[in-house]
């Protein structure tokens, strides 16, 4: 059976390409699901690219993968800073958990540089741009290959 | 068009003036909604007043304002102190927000003190009781006039 | 009437049993609720034990009990280090509050040993493992007997 | 007899108007007090606003208002942030205080987050810029009318 | 052999029962000794309650332990914050250790937030006045039983 | 000559004995006044005692008594928190300097239990009632006697 | 009968006058001692003075002087930064209590500049030397004449 | 016109020359104004200096430099950790600001190692004696010069 | 001319693969030379990888790398955490920053989660053990291609 | 007269060999003092090697130490980081004193890093097993030799 | 024989003049060394200036200042927040030590506020931009002369 | 073969002996040298001892210790305080580490007592003056023996 990759995205990030794209650049997350899709065919992954604004589905998500999921690539947003549900639901995981930031937070403010979620997370991202999926979808690759 | 604001209110407010009324009085959010009504319609102001105990609801809510809210009203009760998520969604709207707390927090909990919120909205008040939706009013009505 | 206590459960506790048996034992939640009815009929009790990954679910669920409940048991995992929101729903609870961790808090990280709840809560206990549950039913029923 | 509120300004105020306009506006201390004159006229009250640059001046004209005002409104400006001997004063004064500060103080330097006066002020508004003053001068209304 | 139970109690709780009955109830140290004693009887365990107002006294006490005791139940009151000896004297204890609170210490001074003791004890309870001592029994015969 | 003691208030002072009797008692800083200048004629001590709620004033009579006064007694209320002015006056003092309190400030709000007076003072009183003034006047007289 | 004024002194002040006389003048305990009988048999007080170096030793004293103390004049030393027995067993008692520091404290190293007795203490005095003693003896004959 | 530089002197400064003259020499601020002058005449600036022990004063005379200085040279003194209102009359000024400190404060308390006016002062300088003074006059006229 | 990317690797690094294999592995500086020189190759981009447990030499390159580099990926690894030096020579460089980090810092000892590096690098990865140079590799020619 | 060197222990250190002896070995105190006595008596050096888990009785050793002593070695155990008592006592003795700690506190809990003993002692040594204590000893014969 | 002044530069001041001339300036450390020499010459100082990005050079030039040198000018730049090691060297030099910054770094990132050469220089001058190396060059001239 | 102890030095101690002799001694690094090859030669231990200035030199030294030596004789001096590399490089070495300080750093400035090196660590020492290093080796000695 294709392992199956979840990516799941938090608050805001149904956003993302319509706002600020100075910053942000024009590219959707359903741009980002069409390239992680891409290279997990390339790489024999399935994947599941999921948003929501609410942390409580997020959780449920995170035991969804327990049964079909063989890594997580989570980008936290809001819920990085302020989440111990998800990291808990995450230490309840046992593939490998990539944590994915868009801008680089350790030159924002302050309460950005604590991620609770990096207390699980085997590898941590930050300041790749929408970019970073894609060298996180590589590295699940090199990990589950 | 007529200008609409949306007044946003966070967890616990739907039981305003049912408890504890010898602090928060004996109007409920009903009436604030007509009070601010009536001032809207002064003003030439439409006004929507929605209010929820989930974080994740607030945030849908700020998405739905970036396409029909001229201006934002939020108290954002408990969310005020933890939540980064309604920060972020408050960044991406344009328009004046406004932040509405009805106890003077100052005088509260050290945990109290500190508002995520505080770092996007244009303007913040506290103490003020439910009188201080009116005044928000007023002052959308100044801005926006 | 029978006075009834809701036992509140928060996110993954919904797993309980199932994951990391080693640590929280084969007890799941519906072991536990049955523990508390047992108890809870000896003692005049009814009992009625719900879990949510969803905070905006557990504050609904606060509310619910205003009306109908004559004690709360609340283990707020997660939620327990974050949740302003669930502090201020139970601040609006007139009844006992019992706040209830299955593993010992304060022997783990650092982020754990602060609990927003217990600036409401009547009586807290961690560590008991799910026997913790038991005891707090008969203290429910020692206060209420 | 007219209730008198005393609208009592911190230092470097009587610049407003006259520095940084882009941020602080055109309106000079006289027009506020004009302003503030209206609505009292309208609703009742007398008003009297005073500005110094002077701690001990403020804490004298403090002790005045004892005996002629029926609300204090003060602008402490930097002694906002510095001042003991402010709110001590206001400590011996028993009818409404409402803190005004022009500028949205918790989006600027750190060390004006903190205000010495908010431990003693019935409400507190931050970001309203001059308007706020007749924001206030209407609470004021609300309160003793 | 009977598993035997030491009930060490700490500094000022010679006066349980005798000061502040509307905070501290009514029952003294020897009415905790009966109903822990016969909540042993139930349970077949012995039980023998010690108080002390010095340190040294107890960690002799907990010294005893090593060879005589089970398990122990222990409310360090005030050595609770303060004491490294009884700490470190718990450390070279090898059976179940529950330390217990009459008051709930987390809604107290700031300083009665961190116990040296939760560093070794199994389990924690606070709040649950002198009921707490045969909760805590009752937790003995469930681990001991 | 008869030595002089400078015996210095700071801000608030003035409305001793008018404000919150049942605090800080009905006597006033006329009556302190007439108190230590009773001592002081036994002890063979010249008193002054001055008030005010400008903090240059009393730099300005701290170097007055570096020409006059033998040894100072300083109350200097809300400037005891805030004042390094005050501070470094009294650094070019020589004689001795008590640091009055009227309420015991360790019992009061954080801010106040730092006292950069307390850097030079010789000895410090606080909670002695408007009493302490005349302790402090005996100690004056124990170390010039 | 006549009130007994307990003067408990902590560890180390044993050495009174025998160390370091160049700070703490040569006069012993039993000089301070000497000193207070003779102002209490001024003022129609008795006066018993203990020290210790064992904190249970003072604990126990202070429940001896809930018996017999019309107040209590307390030097903990040491304890003073260290002790929350000593503490907690001062809120048992109901008199007025006095904490004397022969130093002035404020001017020695961080660590002392807090005391838990001052948690409870009605007044509070540092660096009058024994002197301060004897002043405490006054105040108490102040209070209780 | 010459342009004029400002030299503004905080609390205390008034004793230079006459106070610990092992540690702030002999001169005087006479001495001081008469340098800055001579320097001034070599470099085509006129100099003013000013000092003052009331904060208020300082703020009005920075207020009165807005109209009639090039510069501005400060020797806040005390005013340099405690005054927010120096420091918002300095931002009010567009010349260059020098702060000035004679002894080299990083090596005493410290509270002395935060300035508040160096979040405004373009040029800041410690431990110059009172060359301090001649060494930012220098600066002055090679800035304006 | 095909751009350079320097790859610059901080103290001890010289060792990787040939100390605690099990956590990183038994791939050596030199197999990471070759693996970011063969996707250089694919893509364009020169590489020059240097190690260095000297802070100054670190520094020099990233000086050499201003006149020849086009970006920079450098794995700091002890420096990160104390080298405002490092720090200040990659602010003076402007092509693209990468900081790598082969393993979880967050997961290890306080001191390792923060990063002077941080302050300057556009992206920064931590955790994807040596296939993160690879990563960042394919970055920077995703960036300059 | 032969010097004596006092070598004292705190807390718990009575059940030294018979608790975790894979870390703290097999030998006992009593091996100890033979050890010490065997080098002492090499150096011309009587030892007296004393424990007790109680506070006072530390310090009143100490005080004997005043009478007796050339030297002191002192293992405070917990009591290094909780008894400024042991530290006063401490500081009224005037020859050599070294702090020895069994195990590498610097490697524990964070609350085992700060020491009050070591605010007097002359030198510290931790981690050097009981062999410590034998190198303590070869050092007073050093100093005192 | 002419005294020698040091005149020492820590990491990446060697691209002065080069680097963000917008703010540095375009004078390079060549120019510094000429002024220097040049006010020297007039004062009768010969200068050394020396500049290295390895803190080790700069210790090891430290030490031969204590050889040849009367007085040392250091900006250590990046040191200046991170080298305990230049800091103990500088403890060694006998002479006068003005430390030299050319930027303003208390209006930079709160790390550049603290220095560990101001622990030891007896001046420090910050924001002259290159002109406070003449300057220093001054004083030293004033200090030796 | 018999086994190397490598006794490494850093920053400022090639002075030893030069500088500060009333608090150093006025032994130098060879009479160190010495004494530990004395003992050494005693004992079957060859000795090495190194000094620099430079940190990528003592991190260079603890790799060639890898190959050749059987424990670290370490007194990092400033490094102690600033280095993770040099604790990173200890983090590779397998054999004992003994951390020397020549003077009791936790009597000093407050950011000397701090130590990475502790966390490597196998013992550590302060206060011993140069004989410190003797007794590290007679450590060595007896672990190694």
């Amino acid at each position: 059976m294709t392992p199956m990759i979840h990516i799941l995205n938090g608050p805001n990030l149904n956003l993302l390409g319509r706002r600020q794209p100075e910053i942000y650049g024009r590219e959707t997350l359903d741009d980002v699901a069409a390239a992680c899709a891409a290279i997990g065919a390339e790489a024999g992954l399935e994947t599941r690219l999921l948003q929501s604004n609410w942390e409580g589905q997020i959780v449920d998500w995170i035991h969804e993968a327990r049964e079909s999921a063989a890594g997580i690539i989570i980008n936290p947003a809001a819920l990085t800073h302020t989440s111990v549900a998800v990291l808990d639901a995450l230490n309840t995981f046992e593939g490998p958990v990539i944590e994915v930031h868009i801008s680089q937070v350790h030159k924002r403010e302050a309460f950005r540089h604590h991620s609770y979620v990096s207390h699980r997370a085997d590898a941590v991202m930050a300041g790749f741009g929408v970019h970073g999926y894609v060298l996180a979808m590589r590295h699940m690759a090199h990990l589950l290959g």
